[in-house]
């Protein structure tokens, strides 16, 4: 009887690296968490997620076959298998295919966060069936994966798909890259608390998050607040997804998607942001496109979707090769 | 013996219809015109159509077989195979498809010029090896193909590629589709018109294009005046090639194409407009796609490159149905 084929799927994060074994169907069958501790050198982090790995791969009981590893990360690239220059890690350049190389004959794929969680949706998630939609993750930044006839977008250089670094306001604020007027300094979790502090700044509408220093207001906070009907903090969730909807339009107009598919700890605020994005996108749109594009959450909401995505690309990679082949 | 294969490449415009037989390398083997005459119901014009182009192909002498016919026209939906509400077109919608299956039991994809535009280029032009890439149309407005993992992006609907319908500045020039800061108002020929008129009321620069009406205004006037050292044209041409490269910057955050490639009367400026571009890409650029990607100069200027790109529509179609097939 031939066994039961797994993969590995591995997101590594500034503090934690998850991993865990997925299934074709998209079953996480076991899941764990280690430290990153990219203070480290990059081969102890490898040598201590094969072991790691491999006892998940003990553990789980079912007699499973390790057909290959998808790794997402920061600036990871496809076609290189590298890292590079990865944000909130300490690591300058990372050859994960060599790195991987010394313990595991394997496929391996690697791409950015973001990338992975596109093709989690397109795999198992809310983009099942569809050639060509965009996943957009408003996390502490604004991520972006594109997916155009039925592929994910590597680019010339395998870094495409950065929409959080588009331009919504030429002389807006200053992002961390160096750029004036990303789109991820607006639509992100970071981008709500700056919208906060702007609209200390410019209105009278009464907050408790007034009483909040700069350095301690957190999305969550905000969030919490604008539950509760906290004004200043619902004219900040509006704005929010009003500056997203308003640049999506340009992402529609370049690709014309099904659907933008929404993840992360800020897409979970739900409507709250998706429904100014939709009016405002909507009012944006070149009009051969209006009325067309879904804007929607994420259904990966089993499991951990980092993992799935970076699954879902290993799985992508080798039916490929299998396609290629037969 | 078989005959040699050839297409038909046809190019719909608001005046006339240019059409011609093209091989597979490219060769343009005969080339007519034809008034449109979108006033007259399109059943009348696929007749003419059908007509002058079966005489081009008594006419050329050579053997040949037609394998199937290619047209590009404004918002052409490939899917469909129809015209929906064609600009500079008296035609509200023309199902393509049925017109030309009256006469013609070939073949047939239909697509925007600039979709075609960016065939011509991948099959017989700059383009060629390359997988991604972006071609734009610096004509009356501002048209976009764009190819990604080598093949053309039509979207969910058939209607992708409008970057001439992005959003450069959101408060700015009211644009013909009705929405504000479009950036074919002001990378286009009409927006270099219109950005002369800016430069006379912002700026006390001396320049002949003053004793000129706006009504009278042309870009080849604003083109000569610059290679004449006229510093308010020249001024004009570095802030169209300005505000084209800022926007180029989104463009490539979302694809990271090899190239972009410009063709169409304004591009014919050069370095004029391209070298502005180019030093305001770059500065706008994340900074993991700077200095990578090639702004360049249709190569497509032998024949009619709306007819190349037409052709290569059509052998795009039947080369892909041919490697499903075998």
């Amino acid at each position: 009887m031939s066994k039961k084929k797994v993969v590995l799927g591995v997101d590594i994060g500034g503090t934690n690296t998850k991993f865990g074994l997925v299934d074709r169907e998209g079953n996480c069958l076991a899941t764990s968490t280690m430290e990153t501790a990219s203070h480290r050198p990059p081969g102890h982090f490898f040598g201590r997620l094969h072991e790691n790995s491999n006892r998940l791969l003990e553990n789980i009981g079912e007699d499973c076959e390790l057909a290959g590893v998808g790794i997402g990360a920061p600036n990871a690239n496809f076609y290189k298998g590298t890292l590079e220059n990865p944000p909130n890690l300490d690591w300058d350049y990372v050859d994960i295919r060599a790195e991987m190389g010394k313990y595991r004959p394997l496929p391996l794929a690697v791409t950015n966060d973001a990338n992975a969680a596109a093709l989690g949706e397109m795999f198992f998630g809310a983009a099942r069936g569809m050639k060509d939609f965009i996943v957009i993750t408003l996390g502490t930044g604004l991520g972006s994966g594109i997916v155009a006839n039925g592929a994910l977008i590597y680019g010339a250089d395998g870094l495409a798909g950065e929409i959080g670094h588009t331009t919504v306001f030429p002389d807006g604020r200053l992002c961390k890259c160096g750029r004036l007027g990303c789109l991820e300094t607006y639509a992100s979790a970071t981008g709500l608390c700056r919208t906060v502090q702007e609209l200390f700044c410019n209105t009278m509408t009464p907050s408790e998050l007034r009483s909040v220093c700069f350095r301690d207001l957190t999305a969550e906070m905000v969030y919490k607040a604008a539950l509760g009907g906290d004004p200043l903090a619902l004219e900040a969730f509006r704005f929010t997804g009003h500056v997203l909807g308003m640049k999506l339009a340009d992402s529609v107009a370049h690709l014309s998607p099904e659907a933008i598919i929404f993840s992360g700890g800020l897409a979970d605020a739900g409507d709250m942001v998706l429904e100014p994005a939709r009016q405002a996108m909507e009012e944006q749109l070149f009009p051969i496109y209006r009325n067309k594009v879904k804007l929607i959450q994420t259904r990966l909401t089993q499991g951990n979707p980092a993992v799935l995505g970076a699954g879902a690309l290993i799985w992508s990679v080798l039916e490929k090769e299998h396609a290629q082949t037969s």
